[in-house]
C-alpha cells in the first residue's frame, strides 16, 4: 500500500486563515446571483459595489472515498435589503454522505433543507459543534452586524456539490434583520 | 429517503469538555498494559495507584459509510518512567479511512506509524489541524509537564478500529521527557 505522507494546517479561530493551503476562494456578491430572496435588492447592490461575501480556504486531499475535505469560512458582516450575506448552500452530490461545522468565532445560523422539505437549523457560536446528516443542504449565514462569522468544515471526499437543487428550489427560511435592533427573524421562503 | 435529525454539541476547547454526548470513556493506566514502551516503569506505577490518563466524550452517529465520528479527547498531563502519557493509538479496520484531529489545547505530539512502518509525527498546538491519510496507525501525546492537551477528532464512521497491529509491533518512535528541562527526546520503540 502507498501511503501519502501525513500534513497539517495552522488554523486561526478568530480570523478565519488557514495555512498553508492549497485553494482560496473568494465569493462576491456576483457570484451570488440567485441565491438571495431578496432579488431586486440583490441587483441594486451590485450598481453600487460588488461586496465580498466570504471565502473559504481549503485543503488538497485525493477525491476519493475514506479522504476527508477540510476548510475554513469566513462570512463577512453584511446584509442584502435586509437578508443577511450567507453562502450559496448545497446538497451533496452523494446525498448519504454527512458533514461537520465547528464554529470557532463570530455568531451564524446553520440553515438546513432536507430533500423531502424538511426545514432545521441550528445557531452557531464559538465551540458549537453540528452535523449535518445525509440528505440535508445546508446554507450558512452571518448574523452579526460587526464580526466575521467563522467555522471549519469536514466531509467525505467523495460527496460532490449539488447547487442546482438549491438554486430552483430555495430554502424554506429566509433570515433577515430584525429591523433598529439585534438579531434576525425568520420569513418564509421560496 | 428517511433523514436523521441535525444536531450539535457545544466543545469547550480549553477544558474538553463536550455536551451533550452520548459515550464517555475514561482510560487509565491499567487499561494501557501493553501499551508503553517501559512496561516494568508502568508495573511500577500500578502498584502505587491507577492513574487517569485521558478521557474521551464522543457523539454517536450511524456506524455507516457517509457519516462522521466526531469526539474530543482530554490528555492528562503525566509520564510512566519518562514516557509521556498518551493514548493506545490504532489503526482503522478499514484502511482506506482517513482521519483529522485538531488541537484546541494544551501541547501533544501526534505519533503515526504508516502499514509498511513509516513513521512520522507532527507537533499539536492550538490551531494545528492534522490530516492523517488512510495508513497510518496514529497515537497521541501530552508532551507538558502541567497542562491537558485537548484536541478533536473526525474520522469516516464506517472505519472500526485494529489495537491488536499496534499490541504487537508497537510504534518506530517513542517519546520521552528530557531530564530536567522541557521537551521530548525520540528513542527508537520495538
Amino acid at each position: 500500500m502507498n501511503l501519502l505522507n501525513p500534513f497539517y494546517t495552522q488554523v486561526d479561530f478568530k480570523n478565519g486563515t488557514f495555512e498553508p493551503y492549497e485553494k482560496k476562494s473568494k465569493h462576491y456578491l456576483s457570484d451570488l446571483q440567485g441565491f438571495f430572496y431578496f432579488n431586486d435588492s440583490l441587483q441594486e447592490e451590485l450598481k453600487k459595489e460588488d461586496r465580498l461575501v466570504y471565502e473559504v480556504y481549503a485543503r488538497e486531499v485525493p477525491l476519493e472515498e475514506g479522504h476527508l475535505l477540510h476548510c475554513i469560512t469566513k462570512i463577512y458582516p453584511g446584509d442584502v435589503g435586509g437578508e443577511f450575506f450567507m453562502t450559496k448552500g448545497h446538497f451533496h452530490q452523494k446525498i448519504e454522505n454527512a458533514e461537520l461545522y465547528l464554529c470557532t468565532s463570530g455568531k451564524g445560523l446553520l440553515n438546513m433543507q432536507g430533500v423531502n422539505g424538511e426545514s432545521s437549523y441550528i445557531e452557531m457560536t464559538r465551540g458549537v459543534w453540528s452535523y449535518i446528516p445525509p440528505g440535508w443542504a445546508h446554507r450558512t449565514i452571518n448574523i452579526d452586524d460587526n464580526t466575521p462569522f467563522v467555522f471549519i468544515s469536514v466531509w467525505p471526499a467523495d460527496s460532490g456539490y449539488n447547487y442546482d437543487k438549491v438554486l430552483e428550489e430555495g430554502f424554506n427560511k429566509i433570515f433577515v434583520k430584525k429591523a433598529n435592533k439585534e438579531g434576525y427573524r425568520i420569513i418564509v421562503g421560496k
